[in-house]
């Protein structure tokens, strides 16, 4: 477990603001304690731009700087909705102090989550077993994009909610690929085995080499959290488990760099780098 | 620049802690504002026990609960100093609330910075052009342990310090990796240069593609901040600039996650990975 796995720091100090649940007592922004089908926060240029450019993306508000909305026009980029246009400080004060958000703050149905029986026999497909970090989840998405991955199987719970600081670190992947959600991780793993799929746990104790065993698409890779690691029964149900070798003394990597690795080494692999 | 580059998070509600500078305005821990040659503050497990047993560190204080204390006498890791055994909230207190501290903080003095001139002339250097997130950094500094990395060659200015977040996330890599600080990282680059190394700086619009060109060592893999990327100068003194490409729709990574494959590609290429 990393020293950021523990929980989202969207603590504030502040009153009522205009994304709080309202009431007299909240103090935090709505999508830190959002039921799963309440509205996402988007904020960051990569993340907002390539969200308007998803035809799948609804949109319930839009606050801009007047410099971003220029920016979207000269980019030939739409609104989709009437933006609220704003001052920097209005859109610092919605969020957290370290929140880079380049003037553009959207707030977004999610994304439906595809079921998992309608995965595409063929690439690649990443498989998360509770990582809840969601700095660590938003770089392996935006890591899955640029490799091209099919989807991204995360469980219901246990896992961030694909909003706020996990959006912005994804850098726009959320629009690029799909999150499937499972209740039970063990039966959607045997589901993609009997399916036809490699499912391949990564563990730094794994009895195999990444790079020495023959993998084949479609390909399933699974990586659990920091310190946890796999649970038991997904580790057994992985039709292989195995390491990365490295050649210096630490020997587990954090794990979106270990992520990254395993997608580097599965789609050169399976030729999909070219 | 990702959304945690902008600054640490350490402030905190509370008064007078511990660690705190002392007088009455003083809400952050020490080792916010802390001038180059004050203590580091180490916590976690592996941080901290990787410290104990690296005899150039040099400890001021070592605080632990009972658990801890238990632990390292399990495993036979000495303590070096007399430990101030302590309830695991009392390390609460001294930390940010997300801070995964194990039952370990201790506050050491930093490591010596070895001069860029004793560099051997052999294996991987890793170069960071302003990198200014610690938790990056921090992920950064575990890979270059993970990958036998000899040195890191960072800027004295617009770096984190060796401490704290940084520290955790590194997981240890700091009692492995020697952090070689310089004033000006193109006089830097071009004294390695002519020692001979090469120096290849990373860039997704690079000309050419790291997996192609001949990489030879000594090799310095030199990386920029995520949106500023290289400095112009930087990159003019790096001996060649290199993408790493992908086959899908986003070019950039992570920076951590830049890295981490830069140094799988490098460390590949030079037969280091055997």
């Amino acid at each position: 477990m990393s020293d950021r796995e523990r929980k989202p720091r969207f603590q504030r100090r502040g009153g009522n603001k205009p994304f709080d649940k309202g009431g007299p007592g909240g103090r935090r922004p709505i999508w830190q304690d959002r039921d799963h089908d309440g509205p996402v926060v988007l904020y960051g240029w990569h993340t907002v731009t390539l969200a308007l450019q998803n035809p799948k993306r609804r949109f319930k508000k839009l606050i801009l700087t007047e410099n971003a909305a220029r920016r979207l026009a000269e980019e030939n980029i739409a609104t989709r909705i009437a933006p609220e246009i704003v001052r920097p400080s209005e859109i610092d004060r919605l969020l957290t102090p370290d929140a880079v958000h380049q003037g553009l703050l959207a707030e977004a149905d999610p994304l439906p989550s595809p079921d998992i029986e309608t995965l595409d026999l063929k690439g690649l497909v990443l498989v998360l077993d509770q990582i809840t970090d969601p700095h660590n989840v938003g770089a392996i998405l935006r890591s899955a994009a640029a490799f091209a991955v099919k989807a991204i199987v995360t469980t219901a719970r246990h896992s961030p909610e694909a909003t706020g600081v996990l959006a912005k670190a994804a850098s726009g992947a959320l629009e690029l690929v799909p999150i499937v959600t499972v209740q039970n991780l063990a039966r959607a793993l045997t589901g993609l085995n009997e399916r036809g799929f490699m499912t391949v746990g990564l563990d730094s104790a794994g009895a195999e080499n990444l790079s020495a065993i023959a993998l084949k698409e479609p390909l399933a890779l699974v990586l659990g959290a920091e310190g946890k690691g796999l649970r038991q029964l997904t580790r057994e149900t992985c039709s292989a488990v195995a390491r990365l070798d490295m050649p210096g003394e630490i020997k587990s990597l954090n794990v979106s760099n270990a992520a990254v690795l395993a997608l580097y080494v599965g789609a050169t692999r399976l030729g999909l780098m070219t």
